[in-house]
């Protein structure tokens, strides 16, 4: 590709950053088998509770979170790019089949990429989203302290992972 | 693929289907480059009056329709599946990027395939919404009329196209 998708915008987008010992190859797989979702996917003491992937373009993506006191949000979206050990994109905008979605509970597209660097891997989580309101509303969600703890239960997870 | 995306449903879905004996390869040029677009895809007296594509997925799809008392839209969105010659995918709920579009004028996904019969190249343009209400305002908008003679525009046009 010529030109890049997913540029992160300071005033539109969240990103996270972390470098880690895992090759992209073991993340890969943490990121899209839904035994392993499950295990990592929600920050403790939240829960993924069900997981759905139907990895291409299109394909749908589904997973509930259930939380301590009952909460349980069910979430559909669909990917975009998926590009082995090294992007997978989905949006919350767009269901299976790319219908665009009634209301989701937060309209964002997510591009996640693995890259080989000297340190070890670079994992970066873009979050893109229509207005800066979104991104507020996201980041005050938590996205920051949500997605890093979720990627320090990846990390710990991985090693379970042949 | 042995899953389609795309797949009509009668409650939420617009479906146009049209034969011609132009072939494919004229009738994706006439669907992918400015400068033929502008000559057919608003119904007259409308114009398409500018036009921007970038033929990728998460690649920009910009035009501007023009009408006879001075209405305008301009409309961004951006493609999610381009396959040369058979397929092309965009939505108008995500922009250049894949970033979730702000109000966008009207939520949908457009999947256009061009499939070579016996009796023509069959062209079939399906326009899915997220709930029954934006298909009866799809609907009530012209989609049938407007989509229809858009067709027998680019194919007036298609006759230009070495």
């Amino acid at each position: 590709m010529t030109k890049e998708n997913a540029k992160p915008d300071g005033h539109l987008d969240l990103v996270l950053t972390r470098t880690t010992s895992v090759p992209a190859r073991i993340l890969w797989r943490a990121w899209t088998e839904p035994e392993h979702i499950k295990k990592w996917f929600c920050p403790r003491p939240w829960r993924t509770t069900a997981c759905e992937l139907d990895l291409r373009p299109g394909g749908k993506f589904y997973f509930v979170m259930e939380g301590p006191a009952g909460e349980r949000h069910e979430n559909v979206g669909c990917f975009l790019e998926v590009v082995p050990e090294r992007k997978l994109t989905w949006t919350s905008a767009l269901g299976p089949g790319f219908r665009p979605t009634v209301d989701p509970f937060l309209s964002f597209t997510a591009c996640i990429t693995f890259e080989d660097t000297a340190e070890g891997t670079r994992y970066t989580a873009v979050a893109l989203h229509r207005n800066d309101a979104d991104r507020q509303r996201h980041a005050e969600m938590g996205f920051e302290q949500g997605w890093g703890t979720a990627f320090d239960q990846l990390v710990e997870i991985a090693g379970t992972i042949k």
